[in-house]
């Protein structure tokens, strides 16, 4: 066993060795809001992605998809918020291609080495005659300390930049991770109006990359909801330098858990921070199922009550309205008998075998008037659990939405 | 072929022969609103029911439909509002037995012949002090002119009583049908926090009768959505009570299919009228999928872009945000290809292909500005179709709701 020192998360953008970054104002959005963002690695990076299951994809994600299969290196990714760049058909498929060949051109490298990421409105063509120039500023702009203009720049309704750094050693070297990603509607399994760019100086063997990827998101991005919408260009890009020298990565490795632990760590404070920010959000819930008869139930379960709008209503006051997750629970697919169930408000038992249990109505208000509270449903059916992270739905979701 | 004169539906409760209502104020709601109601029909009828899928079922639906199972004859039904019955165990049970019972003994009826309904808040014990008392009191109210007033109790969160009155001939005989329903909170597929209560005086055989019912639910209540939540609670009843002296109407009778036209059109009023005064609701959108791969395929399209809560707010201005309803598809289980999907608002073209069609904004959001458009969604697969009736989703619903 070594020992390590415990992982630490800071809340800002501080760049892995080799990387640079940028966010500048290219007149994309109507509030002059920087709206463009680029990160680039000084030598190519080994490349992992995971991306929409929406069957209607972004140009952008089909294009990144078919490069992480393909090349699977990238030296930089363009981002523009404002327009996704989805439902433009041909011409946005044109028009992705030439974001990621402007911004090859002033650098000098491939096209293919550029990864292109849009958000924003579904269905307008992308104003390349603002993107252009947007591009070369950008080239102009990149620095080591750029990452905190970037996280800025690829928000749309996000309240908050969302970022992380964390560091960990591999073969003795200290290696960094840095996580840049925004939210925050269209917020729901499998993806989410969501970007996340991760990016890291150790080396890490391809493969394994694209699995630790896929792993983290299924534990972080995946596992949120703010509106059971799952958006069309939802993307989670990670870069792997090299630069921190060591061998690479991969699970046999003695730093490979240290690795495994930084991105999972990242990701799940990420994906939290996008449900604390969703789109009127006030509070995070975490639903948790457990006593599951099979795992599809447990997940099921889970989201159909984070999921619905009159549990997720109920909690913008401070009523414990359990009536409404019974009822959740008894319309989801999975497998429920409503004379064993049990329902805790944190620690407090709110409902027994179906029916209200000991804790008075006011104990469990003091609950639900919490920033955060952990809603522990048992089944008491079988031995699987899932956890979904869901928030409050007020007025201002509508409001920003309408 | 059989001349008939078209059928007409006006916006009453009168009560065909032989039934008698009254709704009367127990004191179950804090707003000393009506809050009992209680239909009789005065010699036993006969009875159809269906009810929620909910796997969490108030005691009243269990109890109702063992009685429609097992007995299928009714001579009153009593409703109240305020509380649900539901989560409420067998002490509930007990209740919704005695509340049957008690009505009975005010007839010297059987309490087998009574059907018990509940709506309200989810997880409290009815309060039987009001309730005994309630009853009695209906049971002096009772007269061939209260269907109004019962219609009335039986509100929750409705804004407007909801019934229909039409007429049909049967063996050359005047026949009445009366419907009256509540909404308007948790509507979604297959029964919603709905009640209808479906009376006639046609003589109708037992098995066409329970048939045609849920024939008529399947294509009203069941196709209406406000926000996919589905309740504990959901009932409709329908008593024939045979006074009209025709032959048992079944398939075959060469009246069958106006009862059954009756039956259908009225259904169909009651469910429309419940999107149209769904919570927070100001305005009705039918979302009709056609060439969908299959009937399931198209049905799950309709049921995503409908229960979208993203597409909801939209609607809430006059902003045609398609973009939304392509995502909505895209994440939908059923089979879709984005370059052939066709999108009408109202006969407006707005998407062709996947892509912006010929309709100019400003025109598109005239429609979307109306109390009441169609959209229409051609995928091009197929040669199935599905039709779900929604609404908008406002801030007042969250305030409804919170």
């Amino acid at each position: 066993m070594k020992s390590t020192t415990p992982l630490t998360f800071s809340a800002k953008a501080t760049l892995p060795v080799g990387f640079r970054a940028a966010g500048i104002i290219a007149g994309l959005k109507k509030n002059r809001q920087r709206d463009m963002a680029l990160f680039f690695s000084d030598s190519p990076a080994t490349l992992a992605g995971t991306f929409t299951t929406n069957q209607v994809k972004a140009a952008t994600v089909r294009l990144d998809t078919e490069r992480v299969a393909n090349i699977g290196m990238a030296h930089g990714i363009i981002v523009n918020s404002g327009q996704a760049n989805a439902c433009t058909g041909k011409a946005g498929m044109r028009d992705a291609k030439a974001m990621a060949e402007h911004t090859a051109t002033q650098f000098g490298i491939a096209p293919e080495l550029v990864l292109v990421c849009s958000t924003g409105r579904i269905g307008v063509p992308l104003q390349m005659d603002r993107i252009r120039p947007g591009i070369e500023k950008l080239a102009g702009a990149l620095s080591p300390t750029g990452g905190e203009d970037a996280a800025r720049a690829i928000m749309t309704t996000d309240l908050v930049p969302k970022r992380y750094t964390t560091r960990f050693i591999a073969n003795g070297r200290p290696c960094r991770l840095t996580g840049i990603a925004k939210g925050s509607g269209m917020i729901q399994p499998n993806m989410a109006t969501m970007l996340a760019f991760l990016l890291t100086d150790a080396a890490i063997d391809r493969r394994a990359l694209q699995k630790a990827l896929k792993a983290a998101v299924d534990q972080s991005f995946n596992r949120i909801t703010v509106d059971a919408d799952q958006s069309t260009n939802d993307t989670a890009l990670l870069l792997a330098n090299g630069r921190a020298g060591n061998t690479p990565l991969k699970p046999g490795h003695r730093d490979w858990p240290a690795f495994v632990a930084a991105l999972d760590g990242l990701t799940f404070r990420l994906a939290m921070d996008m449900v604390r920010d969703g789109e009127g959000a006030q509070k995070l819930v975490t639903v948790r199922v457990q006593g599951a008869r099979t795992a599809a139930d447990a997940e099921a379960a889970a989201r159909s009550v984070a999921n619905s709008f009159l549990v997720k209503t109920s909690w913008v006051g401070s009523t414990p309205n359990w009536g409404r997750v019974m009822d959740a629970l008894g319309y989801s697919p999975a497998k429920v008998d409503e004379t064993k169930v049990e329902i805790f408000y944190d620690k407090l038992l709110a409902v027994q075998k179906g029916l209200k249990a000991g804790a008075s109505m006011a104990r469990l208000s003091k609950v639900v008037a919490k920033k955060q509270f952990t809603l522990t449903i048992d089944l008491h059916l079988g031995r699987q659990a899932a956890t979904v992270y869901s928030c409050d739905c007020t007025e201002d979701y509508i409001r920003i939405n309408k």
